[in-house]
């Protein structure tokens, strides 16, 4: 099996969950119990939150919150800070985002959408445009899991502060953490971060916040987490996801530059009388995203599927929609958002494999279209 | 180590987890992705929520959303239901009922606590007489966290829907599933369990609700969970939980009917002059709260964890606070309130373990006292 579907979800890293797994097997206790074992559990969940928080933030500055995946954090990060006024996000975001705003409509607070462009990255004047006095909140994606642009979210976040002070910038990390390099900036007041993008288990994410930022929780209990989200931690998704990002930071550098050499790669092999691309070239290199001209994308993954090849169609969390909103915000045609692919890499995917893809890529879409 | 804390978390079921692991290491796919192996994920997942359903409640007439815990289906379940007027609940309840009840009074909702008697279960007409025209849900816990106290949920839902019949029933029903008999009657309308306290994972819960109530999410995004739970499905922890509700469920009335008996053994075998029994002889046969009166608790299942015995203070959830809440509602004195000791059993103790822990209880609070 030659998997490209890894902005979906990523294979477990095998060693991190073994490594893990000592606190499903003896180490189990509940981390607010007051023996000895719960403390160790307590403690190595310390020892985890610290370890992702300093790969992409100053520790004195930022506090991490674990949470149940991306969307909760996005959840989480939007209901506390858009409390009233408007608020202010692109058309490119992750549904988490989008859907959260759509919802602010009920309690009072009016949602804007900043335009993108064909790359999928906002439209900065246009996003600035809208921030006025009444703005609470400005959220952008880092990476756009449609397309792989990138965001300069350090960029907008400070020209966000520089117009209005008091507002609060966020980011939908999901995409970016663990892949592209991240320093969070003290404009950035929140950062969504997800486990099972980077090797860790699905059910686990983080949401990274300014210290000193108050936050209202989504999810009242116990107190875990500082009071900001109870319920019993989930400690072997937040290890996994601690072990996954220490293994993913170790090689990030040299990772992006080779899987932006097998992006360029894989591309040049393709039949471009049958792809279009529309992904940028100074995207994410763990995405390429394509689009076969008068061919259904998921019937194509189904037939790659079965000749081993897994890829995506888009963003697998809006798949019961026809067509992705976002690459139609991007200005595509139904022709282009009928076709679309979603190639999406790891460090683990190796050069073989793109060029068998490539191959199998070129075949289906013939296939497809000698059979009409 | 002889482990009786299980009513603040249990080992894992090994054979479940080892089930489950083909979903981190083969079958690893987004159950969104729309190829061959995406499906079969989705459909186990499918599986899984039927098979804890049907457990417990008949699945033509009730329907089962997936969450990351106990703590979130209690918060989804109440501040869906409570929008208006009063929510009425008990003194009884799980932080994360009570705390979810206070944070209502910030949202416009008047919470209103009905007194519970020494077992920690509810005072039903004290319960009824705070219901009336403007209450809009009623919560009631089904095992006592803290006593293991059983309320009759149906019977007390019966009565609220006879006197308000649009009134939301809702039980947190953490401590019952999968521990005491359950049959979910057509009069309750949510249910709340957790996967950890069964033998599943931590991270993972459900909310069981009747169908054709209208939930309001607190998570909004990808439409997961019909849309009323939005995020990657947490596969590894959802699969955990049904095959290792599969498991108890095996030996549920034998399993129950042979701790009641070891409950009873255990507290014949202490010695009555240090050691005072809080929990009712009607309780769950999982749970026995006792008090050593003139002992901090913590100090001595810090002694007892050194000796190799793992036992409890109380919810392991509000251990930031000096006395059980619940404890002291239900009337007792600090003297009491101190010495609290909760020891709860899982179908794998054994009777040479009881024995055991009985000494090591007598001991470890005579070398306290002898210390003083």
């Amino acid at each position: 099996m030659i998997y490209l579907d890894n902005a979906a979800t990523t294979r477990p890293n095998r060693a991190a969950v073994l490594r893990a797994q000592t606190f499903t097997e003896e180490n189990f206790f509940n981390p607010s119990a007051l023996y000895g074992g719960a403390f160790a559990v307590f403690s190595e969940l310390g020892r985890a939150r610290e370890s992702i928080l300093t790969r992409i933030a100053d520790p004195q500055k930022f506090e991490l919150i674990f949470t149940s995946g991306g969307t909760e954090s996005d959840n989480l990060a939007i209901f506390s800070s858009a409390r009233r006024g408007n608020a202010v996000t692109t058309t490119g975001e992750h549904a988490a985002v989008e859907r959260a705003f759509n919802e602010l409509k009920n309690r009072g607070v009016e949602p804007r959408f900043a335009p993108v462009r064909p790359d999928g990255t906002v439209d900065e004047e246009a996003l600035l445009s809208l921030v006025d006095e009444k703005t609470t909140l400005v959220s952008v994606i880092h990476v756009s899991n449609e397309t792989g642009g990138i965001n300069d979210i350090a960029g907008l976040a400070r020209r966000v502060k520089e117009k209005i002070p008091r507002c609060i910038f966020m980011s939908d990390g999901v995409q970016a953490f663990g892949k592209i390099p991240v320093r969070l900036t003290s404009d950035i007041d929140l950062y969504a971060v997800s486990a099972h993008k980077i090797g860790g288990l699905k059910g686990t994410g983080a949401l990274i916040k300014r210290k000193g930022l108050a936050l209202s929780p989504l999810i009242f209990g116990g107190g875990q987490e500082k009071g900001l989200r109870s319920g019993t931690e989930n400690v072997l998704g937040a290890l996994t996801f601690s072990y996954a990002a220490e293994s993913k930071f170790a090689t990030l550098p040299e990772d992006g530059e080779r899987l932006k050499g097998y992006r360029e790669l894989l591309f040049s092999e393709l039949d471009h009388t049958l792809f279009t691309r529309l992904s940028p070239g100074n995207g994410s290199p763990y995405i390429l995203t394509l689009s076969a001209k008068g061919v259904r994308g998921e019937v194509l993954s189904r037939m790659l599927w079965d000749g081993g090849v897994v890829v995506g169609t888009g963003s697998a969390c809006s798949s019961k929609h026809p067509y992705s909103r976002v690459l139609k915000a991007c200005g595509y045609g139904e022709e282009v958002l009928g076709g679309v692919l979603r190639v999406s890499f790891s460090p683990e995917t190796t050069e073989e494999e793109l060029h068998a893809a490539a191959k199998a890529f070129n075949q289906a879409v013939k296939q497809f279209k000698e059979k009409l």
